[in-house]
């Protein structure tokens, strides 16, 4: 089906990058595809992704992508690979659709939803006349992501040589692995309030507020924090870390009007463990 | 009356948080609107109240809100005590609707215009199937402002328990006091061009250009501003703090050319003494 | 014609200033525009441009503007000289229209495209009731960008006196002077990945993968860039720095996986010398 079929709907393309706002990139992007699908509504989940750190990107989409209405396009580049052999894809998933590189960007929603087709994006047709080689977000992306939400399913299968869901590229350590009473994991995300987001989803630890002990340890730095709390306003007034369950679905730690990140001294991607006592 | 009385009218809704936009955070809570009311016009504000500042983030909204359309519906989330027994509400005021916790981040508005209504955000029908204890801009504030953008009075009276505005939080210091010819006050904003905007309004120095003298004093720090400029490039070009008419409505202080945040080496919420010669 | 002439278009305003975004001052501006015109599609260039600098803007919007729809308003605000005499003007080139001050921030635009007519925005019918000192983005450029994206060539001629493009503001030390084998430039963008462009355009250096040499010079700094590569992933992993074709449209500087900028210690302006040998 597309847009037409539904004259109440509205085309919506949710956009990350890498680009930062510093530039005219992302507003460039936002001006191909407004020529081409005038009506869609494009919506930045954030262009602040560390610059060429996949694994922070496809992390930030993870938590996002489900809270945006059925046959959102999001267009996703955080693309070191660009010009080189990397192949530049589009994957059908659950109720949405993908653009981006492919390097492990959509891990997590492909290891996540169903995966109803994935195609590469081989036929020109769709993308600017001319394709330079370092900007493929504004020559190849935008377009075929402005293209896609307004054909949706009957433009999906223009855009290229079908490609078996299975050979396309995945992130080998995005997770968290659990041995019993202990889990290994590290930091995926800090954000805007300094609150250090694990890569433990919260289904990992059902006992995270029912355990009688459940400590988070940095091994290299010789820090741990062992206090939880439900919510922020709950926390210690003395400004102690303590560990909570991120509304992204993750175990968190944050410190009460305060910044965990410096308060703890940690930077993205720091190696946890976590060990629960029953 | 609700926007579809009219069909020229497109509903408009104005964001402002701490959250940055270096996370997904925003991105999710404008999905959230698109998949509620795919035609609304989202406006941000600003994303970079510093966190949890609360009358940091009432100001900006204060400065911002009279120059949105008639009926903009304004998603407000600082909130440091979210989670915590604060309410959630909706406030009807002028001609605009305003949601988010309540805590002061009104005041201004509930100052300045006359209040229509307001009730308390507790009728889940408005809210997401599940609502965390940590974000509730994406689980309530963010589908409620969507639901009243498209409805207007209608939905208003639906989202919970009507509300006495008198018993609303506010700020206890959120302005200047005149006393004769001084007025003790604050640094309110600083901006991108690191001018300092005080906490004076205009209207409360209306000889601000026509007194023989006026110094504005930095009590602890000993510094003294009394040159004063009607516009910036007209200020010294000696690198001179200057004091100025904001275009927020407040009394500013500038350098041309420069950052008076950097001279004067001063930070938000610096007290100050305004103190006029006749 | 207008827009009502085309009832499957929508009008797309395109903003760049150098308000940064942690005020609410764009916000603000769009408040304005979404006022005026309702259905318009207002997308972000950047509001990041360094604070104050018209060439740094000219530069970006220079490199963005060809990427947006056939008659998109962009409004463009870096204005060091509001409030005093420098005028406020529209100018429409090529298929676009431009509105801003009259201080040079349009001159790759009118180098590069048919001029068709420019005017003085004097008449005040287009303009807020009150008019500040210190923000006419506000105040002037946002209501006239919104009417004129509404009303396209009909109400370009009402927005005030006409002027002779001739004799417009243009920035003196725009670009870069080839003599034979050597070209005097500067550093004019570094761009969010720390790659520095150069005010070099391609096509003043049309051999430059098949000269045999072909180095960079920064003269006041002893530093010298003389690799050459034709896109990212195929620079050397040695974080060294090479020179590329940027997507601009100009000569850039990067490191593969790194941070041009930092790692040769350059800063926006930089003066550059391109040595050629065939």
């Amino acid at each position: 089906m597309t847009h037409a079929d539904n004259p109440n709907s509205r085309p919506v393309i949710a956009l990350m990058t890498d680009f930062g706002i510093g530039d005219g990139d992302v507003g460039v992007m936002k001006g191909v595809m407004a020529g081409i699908t005038p009506d869609a509504h494009i919506i930045d989940i954030t262009h602040n992704v560390m610059p060429q750190n996949v694994p922070s990107g496809a992390w930030i989409l993870a938590s996002s992508y489900r809270y945006f209405p059925k046959n959102t396009v999001y267009v996703c580049v955080v693309d070191p690979g660009v010009g080189s052999v990397r192949k530049a894809i589009a994957v059908h998933a659950g109720d949405w659709f993908f653009v981006g590189p492919d390097n492990g960007l959509f891990s997590y929603i492909m290891a996540e939803q169903p995966i109803h087709a994935a195609t590469l994006l081989t036929n020109a047709t769709y993308h600017l006349p001319t394709v330079s080689s370092t900007f493929h977000g504004r020559d190849i992306f935008a377009p075929v992501g402005a293209y896609l939400a307004r054909g949706l399913t009957e433009i999906f299968h223009e855009l290229g040589t079908p490609v078996d869901p299975a050979t396309l590229q995945r992130l080998q350590d995005s997770g968290a692995t659990r041995h019993g009473t202990t889990i290994d994991a590290h930091i995926i995300h800090i954000d805007n309030f300094g609150n250090l987001i694990t890569s433990i989803p919260l289904t990992l630890v059902p006992e995270l507020f029912t355990a009688s002990q459940l400590r988070i340890v940095f091994p290299g730095a010789g820090k741990v924090v062992e206090k939880r709390r439900q919510f922020f306003a709950e926390g210690p007034e003395d400004r102690h870390p303590f560990i909570y369950g991120d509304s992204s679905g993750y175990v968190g730690i944050a410190v009460r009007n305060g910044n965990a990140a410096q308060t703890l001294d940690v930077r993205l991607g720091a190696h946890i463990t976590c060990i629960i006592s029953a």
